[in-house]
């Protein structure tokens, strides 16, 4: 029987990550939520087709993308093969390109000795760099994860979907919402400047007042494309001088062909971004 | 590859649970929360220590609870060897003991689409009879959850953490709390009858309102034991006339002996809290 791994090793803080986005003029993060009824069918023969259409992405898209996104919930549904199949995904980039930035999207929380077993299955088992996580059970849920040096804790802020307005803009006695709270009180807790926040780019309105709360924090975008976002709202409130946005798109590039090109047209759709990318921080100086 | 076995079959409705409970005269729920650090050394020669544990404590206590619990973290920190444990040990209680409610304390909740996943891989891969939710995504994010028939989805209300309280009692503008809140809005969702809630027994005081707002709804109680709760003081205002109370106890019954004689002492513990609860149904007539 295993014990926690051992492999455990830092790989990438704030500033390295920075250096990446300027290095490579992009900011943008390629969501791996992969469906067996959305991929080509030939991949379907193969003994592991989740991973092998992981990879073929990865090699075609990792010198235009920071950071790679699996939603575990995709692995999950598949039980322990698809459990296996993210493991591979998780070593196949650290192996490959540990430049990448990785991003378990498990969105995860629990009481504190129970988030530390959730923290320790992401940061050290799979040696992720990053995890989603839910704020509705405040401080000691998240604290354990930010115990990690160098790993990043990304906090669930203003989601992107329907219901995300259903709690997170409640107002308080004064006025101030829930999402607003979140930020605040998370940037008092122990280790607070190892996270970072979800905030769905289908809400640009919100970018302003999140920006007064966290200046200097990485915001992690999902909405954009298939949910409906735009890339130049979102930018025109959420950059920073650091950058401080990783844009995420999924289903846009990755389901951007159905047949065996899916990986050369996956590539055209990420430099469509890329370029995008690109051309606002010239524009802003970055 | 396997996509979504089709072993997927309805186990047990509202009614048939509170069968059980009246006819085991328990409405006790046993966490199996397994840490390799914890279980007694002689089964850690094994081959799968943790299902071995369960399997032993499972057997020992079986006609003293309701419900199994396990919390996925627990599992998912041993990687695909824990999640392989956490499959066994749900087969094994579908198999033998198909009257046992089953619990995926996973604490889960994505946008919709993916929520599904989640949904698959609980309700169907593994068939648990319920899983827990977190509810910070609102509507669409517990939905999917609820569209399986004879599923219950136990959505988190108030926790017995200490961070609960950072945001779940936090007031709007009419001093309505955030819990409260979570409680009235999720009444107005489709399938609303298949939600059962996380109640922390560490927050007795609260127990009262949140019967006001759901009366007839199961509360699932973690905290008593080594967190603090109190059973007299959850039931005193917890129950309802179809009990509506699951009342979770996870070391105080699992660890309660270090040594070869864990799983005897185990069932000591739980009959101790079934005898407990005995007294309480029949002082109340129920």
């Amino acid at each position: 029987m295993c014990t926690f791994t051992q492999l455990y090793f830092q790989k990438m803080n704030k500033q390295q990550l920075i250096h990446q986005i300027k290095s490579k003029k992009s900011f943008l993060c390629i969501g791996l939520d992969v469906d067996l009824e959305k991929i080509p069918s030939h991949l379907l023969k193969l003994e592991d087709p989740i991973f092998e259409f992981n990879k073929q992405i990865i090699d075609a898209t990792h010198d235009l993308t920071i950071a790679y996104k699996p939603n575990t919930a995709f692995y999950e549904a598949y039980g322990i093969k698809g459990w296996n199949s993210l493991v591979k995904t998780i070593n196949y980039i650290n192996k490959n390109y540990p430049d990448i930035f990785t991003i378990a999207d498990a969105k995860r929380g629990d009481i504190g000795n129970t988030s530390t077993r959730y923290a320790k299955a992401f940061f050290e088992d799979m040696n992720f760099d990053s995890v989603t996580v839910a704020p509705y059970m405040g401080s000691d849920s998240v604290e354990p994860f930010l115990a990690f040096a160098d790993k990043f804790t990304i906090l669930l802020t203003l989601t992107s979907n329907k219901g995300g307005l259903d709690f997170q803009i409640l107002k308080d006695e004064n006025g101030v919402t829930l999402y607003e709270k979140v930020l605040q009180q998370s940037k008092t807790w122990k280790n607070s400047d190892q996270l970072m926040y979800v905030v769905g780019a289908t809400r640009p309105e919100y970018f302003k007042k999140i920006r007064n709360i966290v200046p200097n924090s990485f915001l992690l975008v999902p909405g954009i494309g298939a949910q409906g976002g735009s890339l130049q709202e979102v930018c025109k409130y959420g950059l920073n001088k650091e950058i401080g946005l990783l844009i995420n798109s999924s289903r846009g590039i990755i389901y951007a062909s159905p047949d065996k090109d899916f990986a050369a047209i996956s590539r055209e759709k990420a430099l469509e971004l890329q370029k995008e990318m690109t051309t606002i921080l010239l524009e802003n100086k970055i």
